[in-house]
């Protein structure tokens, strides 16, 4: 160990576990595999078939662009809203597959741009997330991929129980 | 900024995304909650139900086991294998839900005890987990958490077709 590593108050900086531009490359290769599995869907199954009376995968990306557009807003600004220059949350539905990918690609834009904008130690303080969900932006920021892996997960079964093969999980 | 902060290659202690410690707990708390799945399915069905021609849940726990136990040994000594001193890897599945649960809370103390372990540094170094997946170690791990998120994603929708409502996927 070099004599200048300091410690934090539990890692090193020898210890980073990822580093903010990796976690972005991280969440982004996911946005990139949901991005294919839009793409996979038939356009009237993807706002119409589910299994199990759950939501069809329409909704289920809708929840998971309301979460990351205005979750960046709030992340960047600490002010949160469920509201985005991106889409009225009262009526944020697209019509068409086509006007989703729309809004999935505007939306990774907006990600990378906001991301070179995320307040130094932002990551580790503490904040009430869209005034309702306590912790550190690490794992508010986490819940946004964990969501958007988590629904997709379930949009794979949606694709084979209509006898689609999905793309492969592991590509990014 | 004080003065003795050093800077890693794009990272600075102050933007820390999220520690070792932290990531072990997140972990844990994804965990917890796909005991909880376990537990929520019936004897029987937790063995043959699925969606679509997929693998029944217990397949895909297995699965899970399967990357966590022998990817801690492989983290911690830079050997990797698939079989693990809990399980053979030649006839790995448990036979009831009751022996699953056991194995999944030897796992998870194993990784508790494995995390003690992991050499500094370890977490950015490249390496080839199994002998085929090139990457840095926190994108191995990444990968073991999201298979877990992915395919427990898939269990909540055979619970929902089986009429049985899931844990809460916030509850950690």
């Amino acid at each position: 160990m070099e004599s200048n590593n300091i410690q934090t108050k539990d890692e090193t900086a020898a210890d980073l576990f990822i580093s903010s531009a990796q976690l972005l490359e991280h969440w982004q290769g996911h946005r990139r595999l949901t991005r294919r599995l839009i793409e996979a869907f038939p356009e009237d199954k993807f706002f119409t078939f589910s299994v199990g009376g759950m939501r069809p995968f329409a909704a289920l990306v809708m929840e998971m662009a309301q979460m990351a557009a205005p979750g960046m807003n709030g992340i960047v600004t600490r002010k949160w809203a469920y509201g985005d220059d991106l889409f009225d949350p009262a009526n944020p539905m697209p019509a068409s597959k086509g006007d989703f990918l729309d809004l999935w690609d505007e939306i990774t834009e907006k990600i990378n741009l906001s991301w070179q904008q995320i307040p130094s130690g932002r990551f580790q303080e503490r904040d009430t997330a869209f005034g309702q969900y306590e912790g550190p932006i690490y794992s508010t920021l986490l819940y946004f991929i964990d969501n958007e892996i988590h629904h997709r997960g379930q949009g794979y079964v949606y694709l084979r129980a209509l006898g689609i093969d999905p793309p492969p999980f592991w590509e990014r």
